[in-house]
């Protein structure tokens, strides 16, 4: 039996309505949270952009949007016809006073307490400030009014600062839902049940066990039509500072108090601000940056990254770091984390090497135990340990693997990772969220690599497309006696 | 690779040699062995017993034997030929210093040191002794030869102690090899190498987090034309005594200072010898003994056991026992054994169930994780756990179970327990066997029940055929706050 929580009736107004995640993720997001019986009939989904289109046009629009996105067993006419009745558009420029905030007013009365108001930013960064300031000077920013905002909050610790200080301005901290979707996916938020409701984890979990912890974010696409956009950030802005910084925070953190938001958050950023700080020392030896060249996804030539771009860049493709947690629980245990466009095989997940065993009873050598966690695909968990090996007449030790696939095991659809959030900001709980004092912590970590990467300080590694990443970030796990992750099969 | 230890050139002689384990187990696995690489060509394994059969036709019934019991596709003719060429007959009647104890002598020097020689005695252990001084009067038991003693040994402690003190007078301890198949279980090896080979499980094998151990050996069959032999021994005698008591005393091991077979054995001998006694409470507390009555086994009418047997009796047809080791490391942490015929499925296995967390995180509670070993059929381990229930839109808990099926990891074909002990005996390496020491604390261990039983101190339950056993059974678990694992799908 399912106990999906219901909510209440809502006005949800999206900010960069025609844009591609309005398209790709939170439309088809609210037709299948509706599925679920989540999205009451009152609800209301209003899109707004400065395109001059209908209502008739915006809803042709999600239609088409749906067709693209929703998987073909779950595209029900009439259900399509009930979503689409809650789809409303107003043309409107939310960063400039002057456009038409009367007709958006006259969608959603001012005054009715009893009707949750979300207001999603899926706009250029640089706007958060003026869209909220309209929202509070045109009145709709009533009572507990939420706003979402959609990453990247800044490029740096300055800009975040700037972002936070002038939405801040407006709406108070626990009306901001900064959207981290990697907190959306079930295998992430996965981890803390893992950790915290079961004995033999938690007897394990620390630097008495555990040798190092991996996670990786790997992607086979390139930046292809995206390439100018991409230029803008890399790979350290586009996945470490946010998600996987947040992935870490999740495996590293004390067992919290209570799953009240802030008791979680609190104890995810004593993580992040327990990082220890890179050094000129640390910066090239604990971190590497790199750029794919031309080289081959399966049987397919792709080119190089400043082929695609057209021009020199000093922006990475693939980052590798080594990162340290300054406490009792994770000492001289190393967190290395990676991300990249155009590796071999798409993945994101958790590696967990325990320490060997000091056992030398056997004939053959003790391999260590690993934990994987696979955030996705295929989102289980698989554990590698020491078996006898039936093959030999001593006893002498194989490896086996136990595996969960956890789609199988709860015989249910994984939701994509946008539908939670963008419910759990109608309901009012910002545990999937982050927190501002998070943001600051991993920018702050970040800040001194940035600069040695701005300073060209460090150089810039090469990686063939299509292969497992550079032979500096191999290179950096060997000084450490470890070695990445790279046979992926769950 | 197979790194299959090879064996010198031996002379294996077989006592019982026209008996059913002769010819279901002994020739089947000599002959598995050869294809393994481990019978050399100079090997011979020579037949005795009462009947007067020429060698040609004992190697006729050896050949049946192997049509009937080798995998048809293990079956090839040329190698059977060069099997047989191996078998040798002697009709002789061990127990008797007057029967044809020359051709014996005759088929194997005495005096070459360079063979190896086993003594395998399949007959009624009552005769052990006088074919030991037989062996020993008639000058075959020279240098190092070993004697290998199939069980019972024994149906208490002085009976044990007469067949061990008869044969020692003529064999060293050191010689003399009491097989337990159960040791030569892959899955029964196997927990050694799990226990001491992975930091994980060895972080939590303790009362710390042990909740409860299961042992289960459970069959379909019942004793149908056997009835009169198995009521002379019950399944106490047959089973719990040996076999299920060397898996607990694998389970419930301290860390042994080696793999010597001496380190082992002490060992494991702690653990028997530290079982708390039973006393006029416990022997009713704390045992539960059972005879079937008449039943379905799947859609079949099957009689109970006095209906097989045809008169009355109180030989138990199921056992369940709890067991506690008086140690540290099994403080309260009780050891639940059961074994019986015609149980509703066939299955040997561990359930190892740890103790709940403390945390009260979660929306819905967390239950216990539990580790199960499965010794037969399809050896593998599996682990259940709490994990994030993705059907919800909270952090409520469901369990996942991550499994492992050894003989696909491992892709090979699991040996017959027999096989391995057997070629062990030949070289000379007793770890899988049983010492005296071990024989003597098991029996001791139960004589308080064995008189209790015997002094109908204790009732007789009652169950149906095809089921999981008598209420009694189920009420005892209850009274420790446990139950039987009956989901036997691994």
């Amino acid at each position: 039996m399912s106990r999906t929580v219901t909510v209440k009736p809502f006005d949800y107004v999206i900010f960069g309505a025609t844009g591609d995640l309005t398209m790709r993720k939170l439309l088809p997001g609210f037709y299948y949270r509706m599925l679920a019986g989540q999205v009451p009939e009152e609800a209301r989904i209003i899109g707004t952009a400065r395109s001059p289109l209908t209502r008739d046009a915006y809803q042709g629009r999600a239609l088409e949007a749906l067709k693209k996105f929703i998987k073909k067993e779950d595209f029900d006419d009439a259900k399509i016809q009930r979503f689409l009745k809650l789809v409303h558009y107003v043309s409107l420029d939310g960063s400039k006073p002057e456009s038409d905030w009367n007709s958006l007013r006259a969608l959603i009365p001012q005054d009715k307490a009893d009707r949750v108001r979300v207001f999603y930013f899926a706009t250029a960064p640089n706007l958060y400030g003026a869209i909220a300031k309209n929202l509070h000077d045109k009145k709709l920013a009533v009572g507990d009014a939420r706003v979402v905002l959609e990453k990247p909050i800044g490029i740096d610790l300055a800009s975040a600062n700037d972002i936070n200080d002038s939405v801040g301005q407006y709406f108070k901290e626990e009306n901001i839902f900064r959207i981290d979707h990697y907190l959306g996916k079930e295998t992430v938020q996965g981890v803390i049940a893992l950790r915290f409701s079961n004995p033999m984890f938690e007897a394990v979990w620390s630097s008495d066990y555990i040798e190092s912890v991996q996670i990786t974010a790997a992607e086979t696409v390139g930046v292809e039509g995206r390439a100018a956009y991409y230029d803008e950030s890399g790979a350290l802005r586009d996945m470490i500072q946010n998600h996987l910084l947040q992935v870490l925070a999740l495996i590293g953190m004390e067992k919290p108090a209570s799953m009240a938001a802030d008791d979680v958050r609190d104890a995810k950023v004593a993580v992040l601000q327990g990082l220890k700080p890179f050094d000129s020392r640390t910066v090239a030896s604990h971190a590497v940056r790199g750029q794919y060249v031309a080289g081959k996804m399966g049987s397919e030539n792709v080119p190089g990254y400043l082929e695609e771009l057209g021009k020199e860049s000093q922006t990475e493709t693939y980052v590798a770091l080594c990162a340290e947690i300054d406490s009792p629980r994770w000492k001289n245990v190393p967190f290395f984390i990676r991300t990249a466009k155009r590796l071999e095989q798409k993945v994101s997940e958790v590696v967990i090497t325990f320490k060997p065993t000091e056992s030398r009873l056997f004939p053959t050598e003790a391999k260590r135990n690993v934990l994987a966690i696979r955030v996705q695909p295929d989102e289980g968990i698989s554990w590698t340990f020491n078996a006898k090996n039936p093959v030999h007449n001593d006893f002498s030790l194989g490896q086996a693997t136990m595996r969960v696939d956890f789609a199988q095991t709860f015989q249910t659809r994984y939701p994509d990772a946008y539908e939670r959030l963008m419910l759990d900001a109608v309901r009012g709980d910002p545990i999937l969220f982050i927190r501002r004092d998070e943001v600051e912590a991993a920018w702050t970590w970040l800040a001194p690599l940035m600069k040695a990467w701005a300073d060209k300080a460090t150089p810039m590694a090469h990686y063939k497309a299509g292969s497992w990443g550079p032979d500096e970030a191999r290179d950096m796990l060997k000084r450490h006696h470890a070695q990445w992750h790279e046979d992926m099969s769950l």
